[in-house]
């Protein structure tokens, strides 16, 4: 379906089923205490694509055990994440691995068997391991402890679940330069993205703020940042990436896009490098005269081969192994040219005497120079095997010029990727008046019924717009208060960007319910996401009550 | 010291020496980046008594381990303390077990070797684990990741340290009542007051809000919970101190006191026995006329031998055995008589026609039923061995008939553990001007110089105030922003609480940036600590910066 897909980082040689079965015991349900929660709904998020279930409550068996039939693939992959799934259910406590585009669809059955009236099994059905993750986490929310009993249970069974996601790409941004996030607070944020089958970690790294990240091979650029303490080296940079994919029980299905937003938001290259500034009051865009600043920029996306052995024996020799996925964000958005007169930045490259006398002599205008440094720092992502991605400010001011593999990154308002499919590039609906985060007083029905394809009726064209992405810039959020911004909100984009219209169209009265119950197994599930219906995002309960109706 | 002290539950033969040794690597000093803290002040929360330090940085050797010396004890519990202290150390990321009043003291080098001028050790004296474990705590704070020469470092080597706690009772109050937390939350929170040297954790279980608690003799009492979900087996309670006592790499070295509040604040407890409310219109005080009200009180604090196996294999046979500690809170406070006539609750009592004849018949008014039921339930407690503690309104109102062992809670406002301690009682200092957690408007600083010993001049009087305790209510708290609603002002209470006076008076000037520096440290543990300088607590970070600066 997508040009993505066309290089798997994981290859299946043949169609691999996975089966997965146990023995669950059918009882007579009897809640004894009524919830007062409508028991009839399917509480599932995002919710699968098609479903049926019956009447049943089944205890689910702490004894259950993982069966594979099939070929293919890595079958550790899946065990830990069976491992990771079986502690989650069973202690009501807490991820998966994967290629954009690579197939995540799954079927669940939970049915008697065959000839047998009283043992039932489960059976997960997909063609890869991402799928069967996937398969994996609805199935963990289909069980729930029970308090009478005392055992881990599954009401409406029978149960019959077939789904895949609507987009490739369901992402979240996280703003590490306006505040600074301990590697273990990123990997949280990570684990709980899995719980709601988001796939894509976009990691602004750097801007105007901060330089956190460790580039060796010009080992001044992590000057930039706050204080000695609040940086990443290589090393967690591959621990973050590493966690993502598949290390272990944390194997989360989820892919890391590394953000180098150039040549705007970047006055803090030039702590460690002032030759970077045009000059030393006037500090952005990045001088885009000097070669030393593409030379940087190439040093950043291809470090040297270097061997690096740490205590916990990573080793890696250069940055595109570090940054698998295919897709490289670099940035582009709000540069100060005189593109845009409602800047009040000062044009830094017209005020700088030899930046002026470079633009004469190559007779550009600084908007020139834009698309100049843009399409630069393109070719060196190209040369590295990256597809490049920009903020939609590249395509809006010289979309001819963009190179064709451009994924365009909409946020400055709607309207923009119907235009980019109309041109053949493919886009990432981020629109900010309902996808940025850091918007408080946008709720959570706002965001959740924002729609990706809209103004896009060719089908053709809308498989161009790959997914949609939720953005948490930093400026009021750091580790004190990250997952109650980022949560319930990132939810309804995920249910949005998950589920076809077909299966939520009979929804909408039940949403919010629904919601306000995945907010409360995220907080089971140690993720402090906020209550859903606070009138600014994040804000706290207003008064004692239910998890459930908050 | 204490009367508390007296019956240890785990008692030394003799005196015990813990002697933890490895080699560490002096180098020279070179930060490289500056970070723009002062590097001559001590970053230890809370300040230990007494300190030397050096100028000498040293690098922590990742095959760190610990030798033990001595004898008596249960070497297992700081064996696994050590291997978490080792986690905490080395990877950037995070407790203990004891009996109040036990000696907490520790003296901590870290030294040439004599005669050899390269190695270094550090040496752990204590004569207690306890007092180890807090010393780890303190030696945790003293290393540092830097990110320049990519190890462990400890600056300002040698260090010496000798370190006792002031006050033996160090607590914290959280509210499950009003917002339910999951088990593993409370878990979360328990962690996080060891980094802080706290050591009780006052779980008030129960109000009029919900009875999430399961008490197997009176299984209809949780049907006052919010939901189905919402509740605490009696499996998870011990859970919750077996966490905070000695299980495996979590012992944290935390008392739970609990809190069973009568014979206000208990509406809930009628949803599942109706009986227990003077009528269905006006619900609470609980019956004061109804032997069965008082069965029930006593059905919880001691529970029939039951037979309990979960999943875990966790058994035991009595409430008393889950809860170890000998203190046991019985509430007390704001208790719905005519004692109080700012209080705009009906009088239920005066107002319920059996109630009303009960009292004639008994020649009492509803103040004298207020002693009697308080009195009551005091006798239940110690008769299963438990010291009462009480809210201070008991004392307010019947000072002359409360147990002599009674412990006086305060927390209405200033001076009453003054009168308190005069009459020979105990004291728990609360002040809610300054040490109640859900009055967001009080700062950092407030917090800090509070002083529990204000207006008690007499050394043996002094004695009798056993400590302090921050409350946590849990009106606009829930587990999306409690941590961030605890964190830091929980720190600096902790700090007057463990630190003694001398210790603190040299350094009023640079407690705030030492107190950023600690919340930041926990924000790296995985707490999310808030900005320190808020105006109003918990609230975000108001613009981009450093961590260590806001």
């Amino acid at each position: 379906m997508l040009h993505l897909c066309e290089k798997p980082h994981f290859r299946y040689s043949c169609l691999m089923f996975l089966i997965w079965v146990f023995q669950l015991v059918g009882l007579n349900s009897g809640f004894g205490l009524n919830s007062g929660l409508n028991q009839s709904l399917t509480y599932i998020w995002p919710l699968p694509c098609e479903h049926t279930s019956g009447n049943e409550t089944l205890t689910v068996n702490p004894a259950l055990s993982l069966s594979i039939i099939g070929h293919g693939g890595s079958f550790r992959i899946l065990r830990e994440g069976f491992r990771r799934y079986k502690r989650i259910i069973f202690k009501f406590s807490s991820g998966i691995s994967l290629k954009l585009g690579v197939d995540e669809s799954y079927t669940l059955f939970i049915d008697k068997t065959e000839g047998k009236s009283v043992v039932w099994e489960t059976i997960i059905e997909a063609s890869t391991i991402y799928g069967a993750l996937r398969g994996l986490e609805t199935f963990s929310q289909l069980c729930a402890f029970d308090y009478t009993t005392k055992s881990v249970q599954i009401s409406r069974a029978p149960w019959y679940i077939k789904d895949k996601p609507r987009f490739a790409y369901r992402g979240l941004l996280l703003d590490t330069s306006r505040h600074h996030f301990p590697v273990d607070a990123i990997k949280s944020i990570i684990e709980s993205m899995s719980y709601a089958k988001l796939n894509v970690l976009h990691w602004h790294i750097i801007d105007t703020d901060a330089f956190p990240l460790e580039v060796p091979a010009y080992p001044k650029l992590w000057n930039g940042a706050y204080s000695k303490w609040e940086r990443y080296t290589v090393e967690d940079a591959s621990r973050i990436v590493s966690f993502s994919y598949y290390l272990a029980w944390c194997t989360a299905g989820i892919h890391v896009m590394a953000e180098v937003d150039v040549p705007g938001h970047a006055e803090s290259w030039g702590t460690g490098y002032p030759d970077l500034w045009p000059n030393a009051t006037c500090r952005e865009p990045l001088d885009v005269t000097k070669n030393f600043t593409f030379d940087l920029i190439s040093g950043i996306l291809s470090e040297p081969p270097t061997f690096v052995i740490f205590y916990l024996s990573l080793s890696f020799t250069e940055i595109r192994e570090i940054f698998p996925f295919e897709l490289f964000h670099l940035g582009g958005d709000e540069v100060n040219t005189d593109l845009w007169d409602s800047f009040v930045l000062t044009d830094c490259w017209n005020k700088t005497r030899h930046v002026k006398q470079w633009l004469d002599d190559n007779k550009m205008k600084p908007k020139d120079a834009y698309r100049y440094f843009v399409l630069k720092a393109q070719e060196i992502a190209i040369s590295k095997n990256w597809t490049p991605v920009n903020w939609e400010e590249t395509f809006n001011a010289f979309a001819k010029s963009l190179n064709p593999r451009t994924v365009v990154h909409n946020w400055l308002g709607p309207g923009v990727c119907p235009k980019a499919v109309a041109k053949g590039f493919k886009c990432i609906f981020s629109n900010q008046n309902v996808w940025y985060l850091d918007h408080l007083d946008v709720s959570w029905d706002e965001v959740y019924y924002a729609e990706p394809l809209e103004g896009i009726g060719n089908k053709s064209k809308q498989e161009l717009v790959i997914g949609g992405e939720v953005c948490m810039w930093g400026e009021t959020v750091d580790t004190s208060n990250v997952q109650q911004t980022i949560w319930p909100r990132a939810a309804a984009a995920a249910e949005r960007l998950w589920s076809t219209e077909e299966a939520l169209s009979a929804d909408n009265i039940t949403v919010l319910q629904r919601l306000q119950y995945f907010r409360c197994l995220l907080n089971r599930r140690g993720v402090q996401a906020a209550p859903v219906t606070n009138y600014y995002a994040r804000n706290p309960p207003s008064g004692s009550g239910s998890c459930y109706w908050q």
